[in-house]
């Protein structure tokens, strides 16, 4: 399939872009240190936190549950690993302010140099779960440039979801192929794709660290298979 | 009324940020001349153009007209001046290339000075009636540093109705007070201010042109009156 017409790269975060498992950590390790809280495992309580994602989204992507923004589910899940992880004396401000860390996730290092050069040619902007404001600060404080957001937000609906892609697509004005789809998540691709989308894998086998069962390579023919973001920018001449 | 607690400001483009007037009648003149018009008023092209712009979104409004973007009333009332102006010899690929002049317009001097300024303290973005590639492509040409983009296509809907405010502040997740509308149109400010958000005006007497006829002024008691993006700055403290 050729790559020569895409004229707009859109990017999954969570993973792809930025490396939220060592970002969520540091945070909770500060925030446990200042509490007192003895053995505290950072990695172990982003991990937590993290696997708490899909179910949460589930329910909204089946129809169970009508429309939650990201910050409402990560904060039900936040409230369910405090407990455990000897979290549970922190306040309202402590919990709102732990629960927005997702704002302040860093990018992989290749990510940004990667990102610079394929903005050359190519309009670029997360397709992320995240909401509006999330993706926006994290993008701010870290100096992602994207040239615009798309949050799960404005589609009131998160990925895997069809909709999520034919949306996108749909605001670009763009044709199907034309547009290309950057994720480390084979399943997110392979839905990408199901709409005629353009697929680029981006290799990122830490990202849960020792809870990552999958997405060790690539699990299909995507139309390009990379190793990192300024990998991908090589394979698109940028 | 208090502009202390405003985290995001949003902005009117077409006029308050760029100088579209000097913009399209700079490209209408070259491809006049390179056509061989002669006596081409590149600005009476411009003002002749934009005249259509308001009618031309009025059914869309009123729900006469389903929803129709930007790029295809901007060809509509490309259309019906091509001829007038003695440039109806353009072929397709020609009228494409102009009609998307207004992807290519340039900012007012004082814009990306002071909206770099403003960024540091809040979330920066446009709340234009442009499409989403016209104003990604716009910002992306000029520079200019939007953290995000608010496109009419995702409202479905166009300035005055009321529903691109309501669904801006939505997306935002914020009070309608957190949210400032800029703008060089009094009843754009009027729009924001009936939705609970705070208004600054910027002037821009001369956007029009020989064809201005009004909002040579603030015409209320506005949050904040500028002469400029820079001068808007000033006023917020950044």
């Amino acid at each position: 399939m050729s790559i020569q017409n895409v004229k707009a790269i859109v990017f999954d975060t969570f993973g792809t872009i930025s490396d939220w498992r060592s970002s969520i950590a540091r945070e909770a390790e500060i925030i446990a240190a200042a509490k007192g809280v003895k053995d505290f495992d950072g990695d172990a309580f982003a991990r937590a936190w993290r696997a708490g994602y899909r179910p949460g989204m589930k329910p909204v992507i089946t129809g169970e549950r009508e429309w939650t923004p990201i910050d409402v589910i990560h904060r039900e899940i936040l409230e369910e690993i405090l407990a455990p992880f000897g979290l549970d004396m922190l306040d309202e401000a402590e919990r709102d302010h732990l629960n927005r860390a997702w704002h302040r996730i860093n990018p992989w290092p290749d990510s940004i140099p990667g990102l610079i050069r394929i903005k050359r040619k190519h309009l670029i902007a997360p397709l992320s779960n995240g909401s509006l404001t999330l993706l926006a600060n994290m993008a701010k404080r870290a100096g992602i440039p994207w040239d615009f957001v798309f949050s799960s937000d404005m589609h009131k609906a998160y990925k895997r979801d069809p909709k999520v892609y034919q949306n996108a697509i749909a605001l670009l004005g763009m044709e199907p192929h034309e547009v290309m789809m950057g994720a480390a998540h084979n399943d997110d691709l392979e839905a990408a794709r199901e709409q005629g989308m353009r697929t680029g894998y981006i290799n990122r086998p830490t990202e849960y660290g020792v809870d990552q069962t999958k997405d060790f390579e690539a699990e299909s023919d995507w139309d390009i298979i990379a190793d990192s973001v300024e990998d991908l920018a090589e394979a698109l001449g940028c």
